[in-house]
């Protein structure tokens, strides 16, 4: 099992093969590392020999410019508060379609982290905004979107109905991402993520709240690599 | 204030002016009461000099037997489990359209103790069942009904999102009532009752988790008593 | 289902016939939105050929300035800690009498969401605060008021009692308002939300904790609206 | 140290001192135990040389029956479900005066218990059963009752209000026990536990669910000892 | 939408084109049925037009009977407790792989169920159980299948933690199933499900406690259909 | 029922004749009022006609300074994080003895709040910091103290374990305060509470997490008014 | 990694060398298994290979019959509800003392788990039942014990202070076992879990709730085995 | 009991004798005390006649810099979020082998204290950083180290499975501190200490979240003191 791992000082191993393994590279996750950190890991993911994209994500400015002074070519995509995702070395457009959709304007900053991601590894996604169910008809307008897409991402805060009316029109999988918007009974997104696990409608799958990250990357697993024998379908 | 109670015994306390100051009388509930408690309340409300409704609620084969065998002339109505609503002294029909709607059969137990409890005041309601948002278009079709309704009443476990839904195709006052169906994630219907308190559609208001018969009180609050100038709208 | 959204921008989706379904036209959520995307959201309501009000909600100082720069004549009411509700073309006065009820002064900024959303419509409510159950005869000199109301708020923290001890005394109904004052064992507003939904007291319904928006909008669901036909009372 | 305890086989250690330094006997509670060691301990405390009552809690038919039956001179008090309360050399009647509320007839067993070990100690309390505050006239009439009690005792499920209300009525402690009645958002007993936690009225203490003995210790650390130096008041 | 729905008696509405949209025809859920209704639900489907498989799902003994006898042809298939999935008019086989690991032997009956329903939609899985991660190995020797499968379902309870290591060492979608089996801390199922979504593996999604239904239908969603330009990879 | 209250503008409703019904004035609780609201409460309670102290809870400098100036002659106490206790018009000593106990340095704010308040009705308590059960010997060395207290006052966070102990050594009435000290698993208090409540000596009594306040109320109550018939003991 | 597991049947994968890599052999826990089964497992463990103990744990009469028939020569011993554990193979005595302490009689079923396991491999543990801090004398009365036992071993519910004191009174590493005991505000062994980790004793460390067996693995794991060199101290 | 305590001043006691009794000297907690309180206990604690080391722990830089002017020779050894632990009379090297292994790199914090402790008493820790199981190859490189440990620490939050994957591959005791790293679903840590203490790895024992610090102080009492014979193994 050599060479899997490149340790950077005594505190970060970077898993250099967790792509060959898993479809998706090691991701520098920004909150805790000091900029210099930042730009170190991001430097010993380009140089250690693995393919594909590097991300530095939830970064804020100074670990934004340190890693990008020491890696030039990044691309800087802002996610939430003052925060970004960062990517080196994306991949090429690929096929698959791949639907965002959310319930309000608040749930955007979470959107746009998975758009991101998805984006730098070649899958640009479709976003929507804003329709949630209390006006029924903006879902109603999407159905050919959704009757199309093959992978469709729904993130809501609040009690998250728009997961279980989605759901109900699409044959594609359908990943739920609860949103800590909104404030007093939403219980920082436990209602909603309660609400997409005890949906009744069959065949959603749940992230953790706000986790726009991992719903992207669930959704690179299920379209699986352009190819790669890997895809989901045989 | 004499002659507002009457004392059962040592542990029974009638409030017999609850329907002059509520617009609803005092109902014996069933569980934890002798079927002789049960029996003697139900006389004591119906001698008690009040008008109106003299409810027995949750009461099983025993106490139903018991309440009737003592006060002829009482309705038995079946809700759940085995249980029924009992009721005597029904009012005659009145105005004011209730529509109740639930998202699956699990939740017609709770749906049919509201309907009783409206019934016995006069206010037959429209139940329509197993209308939940994974087939939206069954919602949908019942537009018209919740364009005209006076009170909607809406009866979902699992995510609870039929509540959002209709409440977003209605002027109507929408009483959603969180059931305790489903299994694992519904959390006995905690996740059903945060999910309608954290609506995204407003003016939703929520009673508590299988609680056909408060929320079958709230819609008769809402309705006001016909020839009386309580009701709502002046 | 044409003309029924604006979109503005990317991220917004004005629903336009929110008011012609729902009695409540669609309301801007300041939190979360630049001032910029407020004064828009306000613009494109105004514009949008619905009648009746235009609210702007949590506004900070920065956000009320430039939706009021930008949509002349908008008037505006402090709520809570330093934020506003705005209203444009508010309603004229309409019948229908609301009492607003607070157990305690700190409950004082969700009473007053409440009333200004109340007020927009064109009903302004009468607001009594600090008439906590810990002093009984503050509620018994409420009697008359309850006895006439069409609709009752009750604003209350900590244990929430006073929705129990209100409803008791009014034919009207009770929309109860958790909210979330307090320290310790109020649980930032749990404890009064479950006390009021497990209230001894039938036909209270409640709305999410610090829901003072909420309330209002399922106030003037019950009320109706005048000169239509969907009042709740026939 | 030695004679302290009293060790019955090896599982049992019977703490004979307890009263003399706590006021309260050891009591043996019955779950968990077969009848052979109920009937054991009891015959244990009765022997041990302490004075005072000897009291068997939650006790079932059978270890009643031998508890008795190895211990003649028991008084057998039912208290709920088919439990009882046995107490043996109970004290002659003793000053103070304590009343104990129940919001409802659930509320009951759990009142009975607490009584039932007041009677043991020559404490025999006033128990007001069914006064729960949705017909609030019904506190109002215990109100000189409440003036005049050394300790009150609130018996309480669902929203626990009562605590509250008869608190603000009288000078004298109150201990507020919450009870697991109800159904749903009761979460049975933990709703009115948190709501008389933050009651707003100051001075309720609490104690733990159905915790009727619990009640009843407490109140008799506040009356004190008739005759001995350790009343509250010097 | 004219159809759409068979009506079964006043409270079955099936929902005929859940196929179509889906992917995944209603299915008949038997808790809280009648022996008579769940049979008269299956003949709806079978009847309806609609084409694919008819299951019924939880079904006890005498449910199971009743349906078999009123529609011959059912496959009867064990899952947990006696209770059993039934599957009429059931697909050919067809291609993806689907690996269903569980971490121990108490998992079994939600990995059948998941199991069963994907066999009646012709995508029989490869069962792999009791691979928990106290024995490292075992989940290791499955690197292979890992490697191969299309995708995988974990199902586990107690702390969940076979999905973060599966997860870590396959490119296919991870579908992770909390079990409510085990004791104590494991929380029936939320410490599973809780561990499950905070995974430190990305790209995992989850679905409710003991929802092997649930998962199918989702893995099936990712599949897409044979010979339908609705596979998730273009 | 005149002049029981005196109403300071629309917001502000004393309650004047609370120290005659409960036997402790209304208190003024500092947040969430404006300094100028904070001197004129003072003023309105002390002007009154009500005997007794006068309080203003948790205020702030700027709100101490404007009630002092005022209402000249209070008196100022620091509690915790900065805040005071002011009071006015305070009790001349009286007889009862009450115990004041911590676990650690960190409950001291509660702990002084409770002391100051009793302190204002007259009763300056004894206070023993820091003698946790870690150290068993500590909490042995009082027990002397123990003995002869009226009432005992225990303030701990953490696990609060030594309310147990120290309701184990002493016949006086225990009041337990949950502190929200210490981090992780204590919950901000939720832990010591749960324990305080399940505690396994009888006749313990608990109040709100960090309710000095509400302990102190509650040993008054307990003590009784000197020269007045309502004392616990008759 | 050749024969490392014995699979027996498709369901049952037994890992063989679990003792050599951590010290305890892998267990065959009854619940949820069938009396073949568990005899079935329990043979195949025998015959594996491995050496040490074969432990068959909570098995019930039928399990324990079919198993010591098809394996004779085990020993069972009585934990709890009419369960057992079940041992073949034990270990020669060890050195190595271990003591457990319970804080009341409803503990024993838990701790008699612990001492089976701990018997089993050979450490025949101390026992002493019913020492809860109530009668805070019984436990200084163990004070020589604690000073010289090598682990201790406290099983405790309701608030679970034992802990606290035990650890503050010996150097022995100290494991706390939650108990489910009691009813109301111990919520099932939650709030002695929360104290026991939230515990102002340094050092003591918690197994999940009811978790006797574990509990033992953990002191095995300390206790280190007799000749080889994995003792914990060098 | 003479000279077991020293007070300073009225709120700190100083146990001089916890060392002798539990093998750990009473350390100084920093939050929530004055910089001069934290230089007086320290030097109380150094002046007491105690030997071994004296510890403050989460100080901040002001508490740090008048600790260590009063009390020259100190070492400051910095820990999380700009806090320090400071130590006076450090021990010698000692034998024991204790390997602290983290999850991530935020997890460093927490595991840093729990070696500060370790060094502080003589038995400096090896520390391996960021082997979290989504890349499992990490972990198995520590095989060898698992091994010949003498106590493991297992630092991690999110879902915590190190622990359990650790906890198969070493005989030696396992202490698992589950963290609050992580955002979302993490819960603040509670989903990492649920999954530890429902591990199915067993023997595993838990401290408190983002305890290192008695996570340390566990490990001390696994390995005994040199040369005294309260080592655990005889």
């Amino acid at each position: 099992m050599v060479a899997q791992d490149v340790i950077v000082g005594p505190e970060l191993r970077l898993d250099l093969l967790r792509r060959e393994r898993t479809g998706i590279a090691e991701t520098v996750y920004g909150p805790g590392k000091s900029a210099g950190q930042c730009a170190t890991a991001v430097a010993g993911l380009l140089a250690g020999g693995s393919q594909g994209p590097v991300l530095l994500s939830r970064a804020d400015d100074e670990q934004a410019a340190a890693a990008l002074s020491t890696n030039p070519g990044g691309v800087r995509m802002p996610t939430a508060d003052g925060l970004f995702l960062l990517a080196w070395r994306t991949c090429p457009p690929r096929p698959g379609h791949v639907l965002v959709l959310t319930a309000g304007t608040a749930d955007l900053p979470v959107a746009r982290e998975a758009a991101a991601v998805l984006s730098a590894y070649g899958c640009a996604p479709t976003l929507i905004a804003d329709i949630g169910v209390a006006g029924l008809h903006r879902v109603l307008e999407q159905r050919e979107r959704l009757d199309t897409a093959d992978v469709v991402l729904v993130v809501a805060g609040m009690e998250g109905a728009l997961a279980s009316v989605a759901a109900g029109l699409t044959r594609a999988p359908v990943i739920a991402v609860p949103t800590s918007t909104g404030y007093g009974s939403g219980l920082s997104g436990i209602t909603a993520l309660l609400g997409m696990l005890a949906s009744c409608s069959p065949g959603i799958t749940v992230v953790g709240i706000d986790n726009g990250f991992g719903a992207a990357c669930a959704a690179l697993r299920m379209l699986g690599e352009p190819g790669r024998g890997d895809d989901v379908r045989d």
